[in-house]
């Protein structure tokens, strides 16, 4: 299946060598402001050659909205979203041994298992055009949770190769960086912008991963890296307690993006170094919240606070009102200017495929507003199931009537 | 929801004070040789006092098949298994200030923030308990995986604290780790518990952890570890390409279990600081297979490998024949024997819940046998999806009838 | 799947000669009260044997709630509730040819078919006692409808054979029939069981039925019939607009029951004679609601009513807040005391299916509780649809803050 | 959601004022010849005007494949097809009354309740265009199941107001009918079709159902009308015991057609006034399948058949490989030419809303490809949910490897 979600629910489909990438997006919200405008942005951020600040736009990867909307509303009918193929030729690739080989780390091998069929060289759905859909529909997602939630979402680049944000590094958990807790709280998308092309929010770190993505693009390699990401203004109450704890379903996005690798949450895999007397997050009572603050739609903020967040905003697979952060591993892109030694698809021995010309040593910046959107998308979701169950919940309780 | 997978399908239900722990476990193959006998040696792995080996057996945690089979075959009907809760008074807990009190990094306050409503102390869905309905269904799938296509699942624990199984520790990748690589052939279950009470299968790392768990029980406090997992023998085509990947799934089984921080497949966390020559896994031809080998059971197995294994046996989100490994990071457990000050459940202000007495120090080794139960629920419901699609595949594409 | 709804849902398990038949409720909203006391009333309108009201109620069909529920109310996590199979030794059938023969319009070969294996005689899924955990979870959902949303689902006997409750009987529709437009809007469940055995709510159309019945048994015969249920007081704006109608969902729960053959909603058969000018319902503004009326959990009821109610208070799929109405077809129960020519299992010719003993020669009276259980949960499942999307609605409109 | 099936699932958009209408098809099998060539016959039997059969094809309704095909053939990735909008500028309807008032016993008035916001006049998604996205997934569903196991589904009109095509019409038995089951054997869509613009196949019934439409377009009304769909050659075993039985797919899928009001299956409404002795459908052993038909694309054909079909195929919620039949009951089209005396949307009184000039008066003839798609989609989901289990199940038995 290529379905994200239950509740707010986007299937897409598309590959690199047909007519479009598109998505269909089921249950968002009927009367939310959207048009073209509010995903086109989150799009531009995924493209290609944006180090390139000075050249002019072009028109690529325009999203078209099929239905769903009208006047600039949503309906809360299914909103189909098209960005079309430009050139969908099938990709120049060396000398064409790509058809005899299936490229190693590649998906070429694994789809040819799975359906018993070739999409054409460069082709199928593991194409990074697959992505599109993912970004456009979180977009939409996004947007429905910053304007009735405030929720925001900000991800950006932690490591390049070794080369990480934060002094410890992977070493120590985020969960007790001051630096990244320090960022957690005010960081956003323009900011993280501002370090074009990589997107490190720190001068010298990100002036030092600009360096060495190019020293690998010279030496015909690649290299993996680190996205790490926030979400500010999540309700409380969301995420399911056994299978679907909100842990879960976020590693499930995010292991879904292509080339991830891992995938950890509040103090990680350090946590599992740590003691329980270190780790617990103690609740104290904040302040009292402003009226405005107090408001809601629907779900009032919690009462408490932790003084620490090693739990990442998440306990017991609930979301406790906290900002949740997390921390994703992007292995290196498989498509290398080598050449590789490789068995041929008919296994009748091995031999050379042939190096391809320029590829993207790093995936890591153009990853962040995926992230991002497979983030919004988890949340939206949560956001509606809690829904579904807290509205029967109040009646049932008695609490009041709306 | 409390529902796992789409095709091999488990819905779980109980917590602590009732009646029982349960699921239902739907589209369980037919035929299949079934009985208590097959699910009961799990279920007792999963129990707590497993060091006291010489301990007569007593008759805890015993499952009981109500539906689904009929002279110890499956039908092919829903199989409900339940487990009872022998004593399911409220646990004492120090001297009830657990009724004023969130206990810290528990899901007491997120539960009360979801449902509105408190279950009793110590109860709820996030009791350990719930993890028994997870390993009876996985003992379930586990069976059919091993006698239809020869997986075997074997998980172990690589760490305790800072104590690591391998020498690297996280510092390097279990795909460049010839300890790791060695043991991911061999190893059993068997041989795993050999080493218990900690399950780490190497003898002066046992102990050592041993030294330490007993070390923090003595200081009123916990301590967190990693949990690997390898299965051998997936057959390949197992994954869905797009959100469905199956390190998708499997991180979202495996974040799904109590206490999970992180997850990492194949090389993880590592793969994000190497190059791309280094992390492409190039194919080769195997020997030829024998008969006995080339057999199988709908799915052929795939006539390439890999001369090594960074993708962790996935590649482009679905298998590829290759041995499937992951590492799982659990935090400390955060009930611990030591007085705790936090806010108060009415949000009136502070106080100091009083400590417990005794309590599991460290979970990773009772996690082991929970780790392989939702691998399997996770390897069987790829399985069948891939059926579903194969069988009508074979047909399309001419190649045969069956 | 043995599964029925998206949010408010319900899996099954359970045959005839295991040890209970039970089900899982998901997401029932917590902080309802309930004990097996809401539970068994429905159960005990289900039994045989109802006709002799003098018996001394005997304990079978007992239900026992597991978990989910503490102190008498639902904690919001899944509800397990079983029924013992009091004696599940496979039934007598006659000589034993029940072992060589499939038998006519039973499920036996259609198991074998599909499962490839074949329960023991008289057991299997499509046992009626597979109905007592439809019953058991319709009254959970039941109750939560009743007390939230003032929910009131009342079926009963409109036909056995040919013999009708209304006047023209199939050949007009309910939608045009004072009689029936009469009862719709008062008839309660007591008072269609002061019309045992037959539940038909009607003096002498009831013992029209009952004498049929009984000179069917005696015939060694069995009769089909129909019953028909009215849903007072479900809100407007219930059913998605394309595949999931709420009129679609009712009828795959009607269709899901044993030996229903047909469906019809508000005109139904007859609405296909109709003409447009007659068939249309126009709207009207009611009377002022009184405050009471007019208070709402959160879906406030519909403005307007129709005149006419040929539609069946469901318009483009969605409800309209008028009454809900349908008719369901059941076919005769296949086991009848004659011996049957039939084929055998093995394919290798015809002979005699010899009679059964006492059969149960018409189902509607015990269906009548089995059709609003599955009417229940539909309505259950669509109300927590609609609220998932609802609060995001108002939020999204900026309609007010709850 | 708009999303129909588990397996072969299709989800939907679109609304007439879109840009299109469109389906996303998932799970489609790989490797199937498709074209959009193939599914345009189904699309433009779905259009209006067909009866002017020398007019010149005009090119509307014209579908594009945008995904998960190459060189004309699946490949196993999701298909998204794309319908343009030719004209979508709100229609005409009447003197902008239709602003004011929402049309009797159409969608306007639920939407409305539903989603909080209005789409302009004669828009949403209950607009008729919402099927074409049905037609164009079924033919897709279609050529799968004809290429792969011979299916045949063919649906014809069967009533048009009281005019029936069986001279017993609706009070007898299609199960019992010599003249329906003569036809259900032989009946092909190009011999439907011979009988345009009604469908009806029977010389007299189609004259006069046509006059009788003629006659209620001159009288600016409208008409209802009933369509009879036979499937042939599906495999048995298909369907879920409990509540996804066979017949319940079926119903879900008519019942979620636009305007329709009944289902039922085999002996239908009527079986419910039958006896057992007649209504069951004695076993018998068939002559010898030529190896011809006892090849088998995965499902061996059924070694039983039976002398009767009341049943209409599905025994115990499963097929048993005897051609399934069954009729839906459609209304009269809502939209007529006379004035209407109805509410306001405001609910400030009751006023006219202005008849609107020509209409179709009866929808049974264009509804034919819309029953034969959704039966298609029904009948591919099932057999893939049988492949699912079904390959486990050879496995589990024994019975052969492949």
């Amino acid at each position: 299946m290529s379905t994200f979600g239950n509740y707010f629910r986007v299937t897409t489909a598309g590959e690199s060598h047909g007519k479009s990438v598109s998505c269909i997006i089921e249950n968002c919200p009927p009367n939310l402001a959207l048009t073209e405008s509010d995903i086109q942005p989150q799009l531009n951020r995924r493209r290609p050659g944006q180090s390139a600040i000075t050249t002019p736009r072009d028109e690529k990867d325009r999203v078209t909205i099929h239905s769903g909307t009208e006047n600039g509303r949503t309906l809360g009918t299914p909103i189909l979203l098209t960005v079309p193929n430009e050139d969908h030729r099938p990709k120049d690739y060396g000398d064409k041994t790509i058809d005899l080989y299936p490229r190693p780390s590649h998906a070429d091998w694994t789809y040819l298992e799975k359906y018993g069929i070739k999409a054409s060289s460069g082709g199928g759905r593991s194409s990074a055009r697959e992505t599109i859909s993912r970004v456009a529909a979180g977009a939409v997602a996004e947007k429905w949770l910053a304007e009735t939630y405030g929720v925001e979402i900000v991800a950006f680049v932690s490591s390049v190769g070794d080369i990480q944000l934060f002094k410890g590094g992977e070493a120590s958990s985020l969960s007790d960086d001051p630096a990244f807790l320090a960022l957690a709280d005010t960081l956003t998308r323009a900011r993280v912008d501002e370090f074009l092309p990589v997107r490190c929010p720190h001068p010298d770190a990100a002036s030092k991963m600009e360096s060495r993505i190019a020293e690998l693009r010279d030496a015909h390699d690649s290299t993996g890296g680190t996205v790490t990401c926030v979400i500010r203004g999540a309700p409380s109450g969301l995420g399911e307690p056994c299978f679907d704890k909100l842990e879960a379903l976020l590693a499930h996005a995010m292991l879904s993006i292509p080339a991830v690798k891992g995938f950890e949450i509040g103090s990680g895999f350090r946590g599992a170094e740590m003691r329980g007397s270190h780790h617990n997050d103690p609740f104290f009572v904040p302040e009292e919240l402003t009226p405005e603050q107090a408001q809601t739609w629907g779900i009032p903020p919690s009462r408490l606070r932790t003084r620490t967040n090693h739990s990442g905003g998440i306990q017991g697979g609930i979301s406790n009102g906290m900002p949740i952060f997390f921390r994703v591993a992007f292995k290196p892109p498989a498509t290398i200017s080598q050449d590789q030694t490789t068995a041929r698809y008919d296994a009748s021995g091995e031999g050379v495929l042939a190096a391809k010309g320029r590829h993207d040593p790093c995936v890591v910046p153009r990853a962040v507003p995926i992230v991002e959107a497979m983030a919004a998308l988890t949340i939206a979701d949560a956001l509606m199931a809690q829904h579904a169950r807290q509205m029967g919940m109040r009646v049932a309780g008695g609490a009041g009537r709306s």
